[in-house]
């Protein structure tokens, strides 16, 4: 299962200050379906702080491993991405987090293999020797004038992109055909599909001999306002219902010309 | 400029209960080159947790906007957009940030285009009405056994969208060698342009009279069928013309009524 690659992934906080960003950054991951946490050399931690930012995320503080050095959290690691978002001096291989999350996931795809994700001090970041250690560096594409990104934040940026990449996976394996369960999931909301080709049409022909009726139409062939608004229906891709609504107000106006016809 | 077009959207926050989130959102936005914000009746604001969580984004604070009602949030809004987590009962036309963040980027390259991104009650997110409100919903996918994202991380997630798509415009842009011209061009074509919430609320309304007119509508208030109505009109994010044609038949229909009272 692509989501149990997630698991394969730790996000590893190194000397974070405040113990509540550590709980927002629990909550963070979890949204994400990620689980490992690990902290290097915490001022706090366990902390009350922590606990109440991790809002029903404690599960992850729970499991949360607290080791002494960089070296100790990434030992087993077979992929390890330092964060930033400043430039430096010396250049690291750099991605963005896209383009990371592609990286990761692929990776994963060999059996224990691990990644290690470094999140730096929320006053400096990562040192250049902590860079050092990583095989590349993933860059958030901050803004210049004002790149003071929230430690929880760029973990949710990360986070977010590893979730994305592994539904696209997800969603690539059913596709080659794994299960059709998913097609026939939307089978019993059949009202709720699209409309098809001819649904449309019976649509817009109903709208047109109404139109004409109310002699709103009075140019023949009434080309370009029939072709507003078939595109303008078109625009929002009716489902069966929408069409079935439409037609019932066309109806209305239908019986009611029927009942009472043009006395003029 | 590409970067400029962050400047027409706003992050709208519906009733948000603590100031320190207030001030996460505006570092959150800073972060990723929006600037805009706007509070629906928020508990507390101005604060002293707001600016400090802000941590130097007091700028976007200064010029935050405080508002009574999501109306007056959105008034002048040519796209209006919703965020949730949860899967709803009703369904809105939703997409992901990412989908989502093309679609706003593209829709700004018409003048005088402004953007609305809601975003919910910390406790309870947006009410269904609303949604109602809006032309589509931007849909996180959070792990579905724990999507209690942060209100500044649910931000942060979609800011950042925002800003990777913008930076990819302006790669095409320069890829293009292109000037301007074709954002002019664009500019004239006034009537192709979004109609806005009043625009758009006024086509709906007048709907709903005819409808009433024509015993179409029975319960009163009459809230499913119209509610559906709108959703089918905003998915189609109907043009200025649009709204005119569609305004010129239901006066055809007015009118053939009062020169044809019902005579049942």
């Amino acid at each position: 299962m692509v989501s149990e690659l997630l698991n394969q992934i730790r996000v590893v906080l190194v000397e974070p200050t405040h113990p509540g960003n550590i709980g927002a950054v629990a909550r963070s991951i979890k949204t994400m379906g990620l689980s490992r946490l690990v902290l290097v050399n915490p001022k706090k931690f366990p902390h009350y702080e922590a606990t109440k930012r991790a809002a029903g995320a404690e599960s992850v503080l729970d499991e949360t491993v607290v080791v002494a050095s960089v070296d100790d959290a990434v030992a087993d690691c077979t992929l390890i991405l330092g964060t930033s978002v400043r430039d430096r001096e010396v250049t690291w291989p750099t991605q963005d987090p896209r383009e990371s999350a592609v990286k990761m996931l692929n990776h994963l795809g060999e059996v224990d293999h691990q990644v290690a994700i470094l999140f730096g001090r929320e006053s400096s970041g990562l040192t250049n020797s902590e860079l050092d250690l990583c095989q590349s560096q993933i860059r958030i594409p901050a803004n210049a004038d004002y790149s003071s990104l929230n430690l929880a934040s760029a973990v949710q940026i990360i986070a977010y992109e590893l979730r994305m990449q592994s539904l696209a996976m997800q969603a690539q394996e059913k596709c080659n055909g794994l299960t059709n369960d998913v097609m026939n999931e939307k089978g019993v909301k059949e009202r709720q599909q699209a409309a098809n080709k001819m649904q449309r049409d019976g649509h817009i022909q109903h709208l047109q001999s109404i139109l004409e009726a109310l002699d709103f139409i009075k140019a023949k062939p009434p080309t370009m306002l029939m072709r507003k608004l078939t595109r303008l229906y078109n625009k929002a891709d009716l489902t069966i219902e929408e069409i079935q609504i439409l037609r019932g107000i066309l109806t209305a106006v239908e019986s009611y010309i029927k009942t009472n016809p043009n006395s003029e």
